[in-house]
């Protein structure tokens, strides 16, 4: 059973305001729940219909395993609170204190900045790629999309928590971590040296832009890497662009 | 001015039967549009509001000089065509006869192959990223989605105009021809050869597949080719795999 006031507070986490205010936001779909579940996201409970129980047993049995509670909630119910179309029956409210904190301390060599990117979808690819490519902190620009934003989070299937910290912070804090703490800095740009070539220390940051500005003036005195094209289209979609660097900052070594 | 019967026509191009009866489709966007007129699509008419006339005399001269006839309508008439929520005030039809034709002949010698995607964001972002590459024969097996869908073309971002050819076929028809004209075959997969280390002939064909259920058991018996991962996540954005791929083999010769 569910309450009227528990099914509004959960629609409510579809607005930033109140993720921001509660911590907390909804996951919605098997796939993406279990893969939250894997990398230990602190899940609040699981909703799920009774149609959706019958036909996932082995599911609920992983979830009983794991100690992470589940209710039964009616087809009506599920249908207010869901975000897509067709609901697969199942969702979960997650807490996501651990993330989004300012910048203080961060434990890991490599790290991906993202500067003012507006597309959630954009920023839900990246952060695939990113724990596709064992990155662990992701650092964004206060200017950057919410990325518990329903359509990140169903972009990044389930990459949101498999990083240690999703830090968002000012240009100014990030710059003056970054070079206080000696890290390689290089900034994906449509004017460089072919990033191919590049060779950081063990310690850097690769900084992307947003496709229609690129990269804050204040990251412009940082090293910038381009990857070569046939100069038939004006630009790479940011995720492709950040793929391509990454396996060449991650595993050409 | 534009009839009613007009307007009916190019709302029925939203739908891919109309598409496809009539071997139009519609463009929406100024940059869209400037990008297809310089790769030479075949543009029918541009249709443009008073509005956008006013404050766009630069690209009118420049469609003038091109031959390209342009007709004023309404803000109205606009907004009933248009399939966005914040029209530009530009749409433009466009002739893609020559495009998805079954294979017949290539000039080509390297090739990008979709098989089965579903995702029109998708397979726009793919085609952006092989026009960056220079690639000019895209081959679509029958059951990928719509290259002129208008989501596709929005993500394709003028790509599908810089292609000579945009072919539909059979899986067995593309099979049949690729053998009997010597491409090298790879396919991308989770589980194969590790891509960096393919050096493929000089005429190559490059599978990708649907992301839910993999290339199709008719590429089975082809070399495949992964990318190496952490291990974190079960893979990555299709877009963002032919990405990666295509940089190797394109630019890394």
């Amino acid at each position: 059973m569910i309450s009227k006031n528990k099914i509004k507070y959960l629609c409510s986490l579809k607005i930033k305001k109140y993720r921001e205010k509660n911590l907390r936001t909804i996951l919605e779909g098997l796939r993406l729940i279990e893969q939250a579940i894997d990398f230990s996201a602190n899940i609040g409970t699981v909703w799920i219909t009774s149609e959706f129980k019958d036909s996932n047993k082995l599911f609920l049995k992983k979830i009983e395993s794991k100690n992470v509670n589940y209710d039964i909630i009616s087809e009506s119910d599920m249908k207010i609170i869901s975000d897509t179309k067709n609901s697969q029956g199942i969702i979960a409210e997650v807490d996501i204190s651990k993330y989004l904190q300012p910048i203080s301390q961060i434990i890991n060599d490599n790290l991906v900045v993202i500067d003012s990117i507006s597309d959630p979808g954009n920023l839900g690819t990246i952060f695939r790629t990113c724990a596709w490519y064992g990155i662990k902190t992701m650092i964004l620009t206060t200017t950057t999309t919410d990325p518990f934003n329903f359509k990140c989070i169903r972009s990044g299937m389930g990459a949101h928590f498999y990083f240690n910290q999703i830090i968002s912070d000012s240009n100014k804090n990030i710059i003056n971590f970054l070079n206080s703490n000696n890290y390689d800095i290089l900034c994906a740009d449509l004017n460089g040296d072919n990033f191919s070539r590049v060779n950081p220390s063990s310690r850097w940051a690769i900084v992307f832009g947003s496709e229609a500005h690129g990269i804050s003036e204040d990251f412009d005195r940082f090293n910038k890497v381009t990857i070569k094209g046939s100069n038939s289209i004006e630009s790479l979609n940011v995720s492709v662009s950040a793929g391509i660097i990454l396996e060449h900052l991650v595993n050409s070594k």
